[in-house]
């Protein structure tokens, strides 16, 4: 059953690499040591370290006066600019107004939150019919005393990408900093940093087939950016606690494999997303594919199976051997970011999401189609037996 | 060079146990799921989780009731802690002065002064010329506003264990939060977690011979204790992120193998470190042992050699193959913990710390201590002779 699995989940986590894996094996076994320490245990291991940062700096796009520190997850990460703000900007402005999005993830949106009991104002911008968080509706919430946007750059779950571009230039006429969460976005979207900008971004590992326990938070240049974790002068002081030594070789090889992969992603990958979505429209035509019309993530397609309730749906495939999402995790519930886009409520809690990977071949597709169009064929036939009683 | 050197730094990091690696590869290879998914690739991996969390609490001697959390690293443990007494305690009760020791580390060190700018009072308890913090200073530091004590249950370089039994009591009589870091205590101390009953436990998993990005988090049961990480409902909502289940798996199967190893690490490293101070004194009768008399960990000594910087002694060990500690990363320099024992400044910048584990050999001792004579010797003869010029 397990071997036959297929795996339609990768916005929530993804298979690691096997390059990624084999590059943490010498700091697992051989070169052991930790580079805080003054001696060749610990200095051996500066050349590969600079190696490693050198390649993710590539990765994000980052000029060298930026700083990229590795952390624990891309939760971590997230919770270190709202904190870090919280200490940089709002104690000493008094700017207290903390936006994010409807469409966003739990770690801004519960970060800020818990940001209340200090004094700040959680808003969240609407998002709009068609998934997307306009500069207008930002504009919108704007304040005088508004802190930081704290952003998607895209919806994991549906695929939506959000006009960064125009959101960062907002963002900077107006004096606010600006997070993208890049999680879902890199090395699926070709885009040119400098162009856009933001002031911190973040991401996690395991999405790029990285090491589990691995994030990194990008802090561009001339931001003051105060520590999350406090204590040792690791990572130039920035985050303490002994380097992860065996976490950055994995993610920083699993980074160069995905800008190299990036290409077949955008283009095979998204291949077998389309040839996905058009197959089980075709097998069970009550099918609606959300946002379909917006420009997407390549990877990933949330489907609606109206009259199908969406964890019945999940379970069955799940039976079947296939792994997919209705959100939850770091997601907020698939069922209620569509009802902010105004999909009514029977329909939202029909949504599944599925997330393809490179590693997704043209057979599992195939099979996946196959028993998605069976399940969803069969639930709702029970349904209609249920409602004809 | 590299495979003859001679690791006496174990307290800095330790080399990962091959069991430990071992256990980590199912959940980097085939088991790479995350439990927050609701499908079989995360539920399969809930039967493994419930096993290493099992061994965590037995580890710790944490009854049912208690909460063991998976945290990066006992840094990210430290400032859990500190930042949720903010959160749960000084912001309902107004209490606000926190208290450390002069002889602790500095994660707990910088959390804490880092709640000054919300309106906090960091206090340093005083440490005797024993190296001891005793229940006596920290009375005389109490106020009605305090709100924790944050304690290295022992020094890792000197390896003085304080009385933190007598100290919980007082604790409790005062009604103020006890945390123990105990990183360098587990597996190298017998004691009974109910006598001492602490609020708030954290350790390092390097220290175990676990995997670099791990640390543990154990809260008594009763306590509230928001978390620090937020997002996700991960670890019952303690720690955002998804779980990193390869560094689950490594620090459980390390702690177990620690609990296996004790009493070979308090008799038979205890009496390695005791033949390598002896030999030392032998063949540098001016070395001095640092609180030789008090109760010790077994594993660690520092050591002090009149006349010589230790910081040259450090550089020349160093390039003669043997790896060893003057403080730093996790720690204060050692030179400054000892000074506020009232060791003379010229005294205390001798001080060069060495700490074994139960990998450490007799012949590595051997060598350790010919070199470290001979080098001594050599440091001094040279300033001798610049004192006589």
């Amino acid at each position: 059953m397990i071997s036959s699995l297929i795996y339609l989940d990768n916005s929530s986590t993804a298979r690691p690499s096997e390059k990624a894996v084999s590059a943490m094996m010498p700091y697992l076994t051989t070169h052991w040591g930790i580079p805080s320490t003054p001696h060749q245990k610990g200095q051996e291991l500066y050349p590969f370290l600079a190696e490693f940062y050198k390649t993710l700096y590539a990765f994000i796009g980052a000029k060298e006066g930026a700083q990229v520190i590795l952390t624990s997850s891309g939760t971590e990460a997230v919770n270190h600019v709202i904190s870090s703000v919280y200490r940089d900007v709002t104690l000493s402005t008094g700017k207290n107004q903390y936006l994010t999005s409807k469409a966003d993830e739990a770690p801004a949106i519960m970060a800020i939150s818990h940001l209340e009991p200090f004094g700040c104002i959680n808003k969240m911008v609407e998002v709009n019919s068609k998934g997307m968080i306009t500069p207008q509706a930002i504009a919108d919430c704007l304040s005088p005393r508004t802190a930081l946007l704290s952003l998607s750059w895209a919806n994991g779950l549906t695929g939506v990408i959000q006009p960064v571009a125009e959101i960062a230039e907002l963002c900077r006429e107006r004096g606010i900093r600006l997070h993208l969460e890049a999680t879902h976005v890199l090395g699926k979207l070709l885009y040119d940093l400098e162009e856009i900008n933001p002031d911190y971004l973040t991401f996690n590992g395991e999405q790029l087939h990285g090491p589990k326990g691995t994030g990194i938070l990008y802090i561009r240049e001339g931001i003051r950016c105060s520590p999350f974790i406090f204590g040792s002068a690791d990572q130039g002081g920035m985050r303490a606690g002994a380097l992860n030594m065996p976490g950055l070789a994995g993610i920083a090889v699993a980074a160069q494999e995905t800008l190299e992969c990036r290409d077949l992603l955008c283009t095979e990958t998204a291949r077998l997303r389309n040839e996905f979505e058009q197959k089980i429209l075709k097998g069970f035509p009550e099918t609606l594919i959300c946002f379909k019309e917006q420009e997407r993530l390549p990877h990933c397609t949330t489907l609606l199976f109206p009259g199908i309730a969406n964890e019945a749906l999940l379970f069955l495939l799940n039976r079947r051997g296939i792994c997919a999402s209705i959100g939850g995790g770091n997601f907020q519930q698939l069922a209620l970011i569509l009802s902010f886009s105004g999909i009514k409520e029977h329909l939202a809690h029909s949504a599944v999401s599925f997330s393809l990977s490179r590693y997704t071949t043209e057979d599992e597709i195939e099979r996946a189609v196959s028993i998605i169009i069976d399940s969803a064929q069969l639930l709702l036939r029970l349904s209609e037996n249920i409602s004809r009683k």
